[in-house]
């Protein structure tokens, strides 16, 4: 191996353990040799996105944050309410990796071709583990950035991005033309927006506060609603005329929201519906869950007849039942827009000892759906 | 038209009016005149199911429940909660005729070959308006039931056989390979478990009373769970992993019987899974609510990981989705066992001014899943 590269390095850990304490700290891990089809990856940037928060804090109560142990490596601790612990069984006492995605540069390389190839390219990658200081990952997947292209720009290219595009495709194959999204102002929301401008599909944004509907009417999204206004219901009825969305993605999981939308959608349909069916609509309304923003019960009032559904969506098992072609081509599209349709924006970048400390977690925290920060673990 | 048959007869009709009141009444109507491809039926047996509630009654509060009016033509009136009123817009001052399904004898046929051979047949017919004393239908939409075959025989033909293997062909299409059902002791339930016990399907029942779990269990019925139990959770977990059910149908809709159903679908799943994963299991669990016993929001619980859905579910746009063929191989095998696993049982048979009387009510009203009543028009 190369001279300069260490051979234990530090590594996020993210522990649960059965006193109920969340444990969250760098542990030194041995610099994996990359095997002869395998790159090693100094990491440069890797984003804490929604998607990393389960595993990074699980259900704990983040209002017991304390840090301890030193500047370099800093120990984070937290109570976990006792109601989650037997949801958490599986994980008690296994340290764990964090860290979906991020991209950085291939400083080894095994002997295969492809490997070598990479030598010396920035690379984005996803798989998990990424919060770490080096990371191997097999050649094959690997996505190699085009020149003039940082580490930082390439880092987002997989989770946002593909869940973007995931949501136009599953709105396609399941036969809807329009969309709703909660949440709506986040990075993920902004980058929908893009996606559904430059398709010509129409999208309906949800967001909670007055701040976050401007962040979305600046960026030109006609269909705002905020949800904590008091004409909401109207405005998200009339959005949904006016759009035809019957497909929503929510965010926030919890609370009334998904069954809202379900009522206004059926509102929107029944403006043109000649006559009574006790049954509600025919058509079909779909609200998929995809986040936990909120974590209270799902609670759905059913007043929009028989025609609906709701449930769980994850991309990666959508990406596997869509087949490989289909899921290379969503890729393809990611790497042509990279600096466009979907430039990720960052409020702060840190390194791994910054992102654990009291002030950055109460930035990136679970609830702060607009303030993503980005990791380098090189600094 | 033949001598004996009356020009005006009486039909159930069901009124919500302006002021929030419902009243069902019996109203004196033409007997209509059979266009050519047509037969008018007396009907002899109508039975009153779950889903002809929603349309006789509404969201009526059936304390409020009066009847006044004559013997022969009673007037119930019952007060409709005022945060109910919004959904009834469509039907409000609409006299409403009721009645899915039901069966009778064939008075008057049209000209045409196909409606002349019907004459002086028993025919099982669904298409609604059938409690009433006559009905006009297509020939082409009859089933002319076998010899030997009363009307009170083939007075649920449809609506309750169907429904049955709707959920068993549902299971099979989205890839299941076991079922959950709920009120399962209702007539529904043990036809589905008539169905399931002949096709060698693992059917998991739940039920709210003990009585309801020992009238199951007599008819052969491997897994009851009984969710008044204290053991209801554990119960029904151990019922999941031995049948390996991941789909069920939920005729109560409301609380947090769906949620509670995948928790425990999850928790059979992992008691095989190898490692954590903090999305869950991969395999897809769905709950579809085909009824509103419980009118209270689904409160949703989400502890199951992502591979889940709830959704309404109906029988007639299920017809339609698979097609007339698979639909017509489902009909062809009600017939075919109509008088074994398609058998109905009523608990009384009624005249119409019989249905309306307010001990009748109280006995087949909307709470009530085991009573089945049949209403003989004809008596």
């Amino acid at each position: 191996m190369h001279p300069s590269i260490p051979s234990t390095a530090l590594q996020l850990r993210s522990l649960v353990q059965a006193d109920g304490r969340l444990q969250i700290s760098l542990e030194p891990t041995p610099v994996p040799v990359p095997g002869p089809d395998e790159v090693l990856i100094q990491m440069q940037a890797t984003p804490i996105n929604p998607s990393d928060m389960g595993l990074l804090f699980g259900p704990a109560d983040l209002s017991t944050v304390q840090v301890a142990g030193s500047a370099q490596r800093p120990v984070v601790t937290a109570r976990i309410p006792e109601r989650a612990m037997p949801g958490l069984a599986a994980r008690l006492g296994h340290s764990m990796p964090v860290g979906n995605e991020g991209a950085g540069l291939v400083v080894a390389a095994g002997a295969a071709a492809a490997a070598q190839a990479l030598l010396g390219r920035t690379v984005a990658v996803i798989g998990g583990a990424m919060y770490a200081q080096y990371r191997a990952m097999p050649a094959a997947q690997c996505l190699p950035l085009p020149a003039g292209t940082t580490a930082a720009q390439g880092a987002s290219c997989f989770v946002n991005p593909l869940t973007a595009l995931g949501m136009v495709e599953t709105m396609k194959r399941e036969g809807h033309t329009a969309l709703v999204h909660t949440a709506a102002a986040s990075n993920l929301g902004q980058m929908l927006n893009k996606v559904c401008q430059k398709d010509g599909i129409g999208l309906v944004n949800i967001v909670r506060k007055p701040e976050q509907a401007a962040v979305l009417r600046e960026i030109g999204a006609p269909y705002v609603c905020d949800s904590s206004a008091p004409g909401f219901m109207a405005d998200l009825t009339d959005a949904l005329a006016a759009t035809g969305a019957t497909m929503a993605f929510d965010a926030t999981g919890g609370g009334t929201l998904a069954g809202q939308i379900l009522q206004c959608m059926e509102s929107a349909i029944n403006r043109t519906a000649k006559e009574y069916s006790r049954y509600g609509s025919a058509v079909h309304k779909q609200v998929y869950l995809y986040g936990h923003l909120d974590t209270r019960p799902t609670e759905i009032q059913r007043t929009f007849g028989m025609a609906w559904g709701v449930g769980g969506w994850l991309l990666f098992p959508f990406l596997e039942k869509i087949g490989g072609a289909a899921s290379q081509a969503l890729r393809d599209r990611v790497v042509a827009e990279l600096k466009t349709t979907f430039a990720s924006h960052y409020a702060r970048t840190v390194s791994l000892a910054g992102a654990l400390s009291a002030d950055a977690i109460a930035f990136y925290g679970p609830r702060n759906t607009g303030a993503k920060v980005l990791i380098d673990p090189s600094m």
